[in-house]
């Protein structure tokens, strides 16, 4: 069975991440990649450590199953081959700093000219529009800016970054959407059109909750460790070896939790009684809980809670999480052959589709590997 | 203009946040989302605070522009127009504990059986297979498990979780992906599918370079505070009011920055010559760059870091978020009102489309409000 995005084809212009993993997703689902990378040095992040060899784990874990040609944007010969593949794609997805196509002359409005059902994607840090459209972005500044910094962190500390770059993947997250739903409306319009994706758009997206705790009580959110703003108790404990996380979500779970950590005495207690008692009373419950976890290991821990079906879990390190079965059995960790940089282990596809999955079977290109492939056989195609 | 998943009708069967954010985005795209609730008390988000009047903001922010009918899926009445809803819709959505729908009698097969074309889609905590599916989970509990905390925070302090709900929203993000994708497939094959999607395999999609990190060098990935962790000068440092984000992220960047801040002879000092020696020597340069930043405010260094073109910000808490010059300059703040609610203001949608916008312009439903609308008008439509 063909993937589900079977024929559809993508002019990738991205580099580093935000642009190449929204194409990876395109790529896992079944489209054709058409990676355009610089000729020489191609995509910055073929420098990014770290290597296998000579080839960057990094570039090959966010590019499998795309193709690689080098185009030259500024000469006009590459240029001509540019615009033969413009009139033969779906989707261009690029993530220039906004204005740097106009100046090399292929502006979404020439490109819509040339094909008018091509759908552009163009992902930056701050969108085509606004004052700070031409401000420099990396995703630590979107995560400051954006809020998300503010909120993640534990109080009087330092702050601290969410340890993945979610403002460049947020991003390349709904700049995947905007494309298959312009896709979508493709097929009634007939027509294209420019989806505009920002990194800092997509950080306040994904502020949930903290939004309107602000907008209703003018309280601005703080950063609250592992700690729940509303659910008590709902975050890290102590353990005699690290710490283990306890999600008490509702009454049911708070009665189990009290039975099975000998704190009975405590459940008819009113200051927690209900969860806004519990709230009320945090401080005293976090020490009073803390005193048991404290006496047992995280792994006991984790087998006693979830025996009885209390929400539960350890704080895994990454060479837990390559080594969860749950993760094994759900094919999130895969390995692809390079010819040059050899076995290597990467992320699977989290989208399972029972009819047409993810396919992920091909490793990262080198550069320019598909030059001829381009000239001699797609360019070729009518 | 129509919306971009203008004709697409959504029976949502979600609860609380992965499978409404995943509903909400379809609805701003255009989609028509039927929201079922049980009679009575509904979708258990609306009883999260925070409240505006009797009305959960937290509700409203992520139902915006959806129906809302009452159906009590044990019961057999109810149930004849579930079945007629399902001959009637293109997705659904649900995110039960795996197994739910299937003791209600409502199962995948059964539902594909009656109408082959849809698009089932189940968000769920660890996905409908493998060893971990019954279990329960919260976002906490996947991003513990699923290896984010890990690399998230300071080392040797308190885990810390990142402060919104990263997994329920990127397992959002993720299966509006694949039903989108399976949308375009159904084109083609004329078929449905189910869309299975786990919150802990989207963590592991989202962990970016912290896999490759740990396969190429078996050193566990650690907690890093603000710090990049391969490229420097990239984190925060301490200004005379709080902290400061500065992001050198090329050679280029770093000799303006070596300009700017007076720090011209450290330019061509050994230790810091290339990135990887400042990589080497980050606890010397953090020191020396903190004893220049430490002289002025973040708002100060901001615009004379910004000026020369250096990425940097300051950390916004949400009261400045809302009041971002770009982030309202990108709508990515509204205001709907709500009829018992009244106003409130919540994050917009981050896919800028030129032909077929989002639009959102309809606040979250009352519990049933569209019960006779469905009776009397879509039920009665063949």
């Amino acid at each position: 069975m063909a993937g589900s995005l079977e024929g559809i084809k993508v002019l990738d212009l991205s580099r580093v991440l935000a642009g190449p993993f929204c194409s990876m997703l395109l790529a896992d689902l079944g489209a054709e990649i058409i990676k355009v990378e610089q000729p020489g040095v191609g995509d910055d992040a073929r420098a990014f450590s770290p290597f296998i060899g000579s080839e960057s784990a990094y570039f090959m874990s966010l590019n499998r199953g795309k193709k690689s040609v080098t185009l030259d944007l500024k000469d006009d010969k590459d240029k001509e081959i540019f615009w033969e593949l413009v009139k033969r794609v779906d989707v261009i997805i690029e993530n220039y700093r906004p204005g740097t196509m106009e100046k090399l002359g292929l502006s979404y409005d020439k490109i819509a000219d040339v094909n008018p059902r091509i759908i552009y994607t163009a992902v930056s840090g701050f969108g085509h529009t606004g004052p700070y459209s031409q401000l420099p972005a990396y995703d630590m500044i979107v995560q400051a800016m954006g809020g998300i910094m503010s909120i993640t962190g534990e109080k009087d500390r330092p702050p601290v970054r969410v340890g993945t770059s979610i403002g460049d993947i947020t991003a390349a997250l709904f700049a995947t959407v905007g494309i298959l739903a312009a896709i979508n409306s493709r097929h009634t319009t007939g027509k294209g059109q420019m989806v505009d994706v920002a990194m800092l758009d997509s950080q306040i997206a994904i502020l949930e909750n903290a939004i309107v705790r602000y907008e209703t009580s003018s309280k601005i959110p703080e950063p609250l460790g592992t700690r729940h703003p509303s659910i008590v108790p709902f975050q890290a404990f102590p353990t005699k070896d690290y710490y283990v996380i306890i999600s008490v979500g509702n009454e049911n779970i708070w009665s189990k939790f009290c039975q099975v950590m000998g704190l009975g005495k405590y459940y008819d207690d009113s200051r927690f009684k209900t969860n806004k008692d519990r709230v009320d009373n945090v401080i005293k419950l976090e020490e009073i809980i803390s005193s048991v976890t404290i006496t047992k290991t995280s792994q006991e821990w984790l087998e006693i809670l979830r025996e009885v079906g209390i929400p539960v879990a350890t704080i895994n390190t990454i060479d837990k999480v390559v080594k969860d079965p749950q993760v094994l059995a759900r094919n999130m960790i895969i390995e692809l052959e390079h010819p040059i940089g050899g076995k290597m282990k990467i992320p699977g596809n989290p989208i399972k589709m029972s009819l047409t999955p993810p396919v992920i079977d091909t490793p990262a290109p080198l550069l320019g590997e598909h030059n001829s492939w381009l000239l001699n056989e797609f360019l070729k195609k009518e």
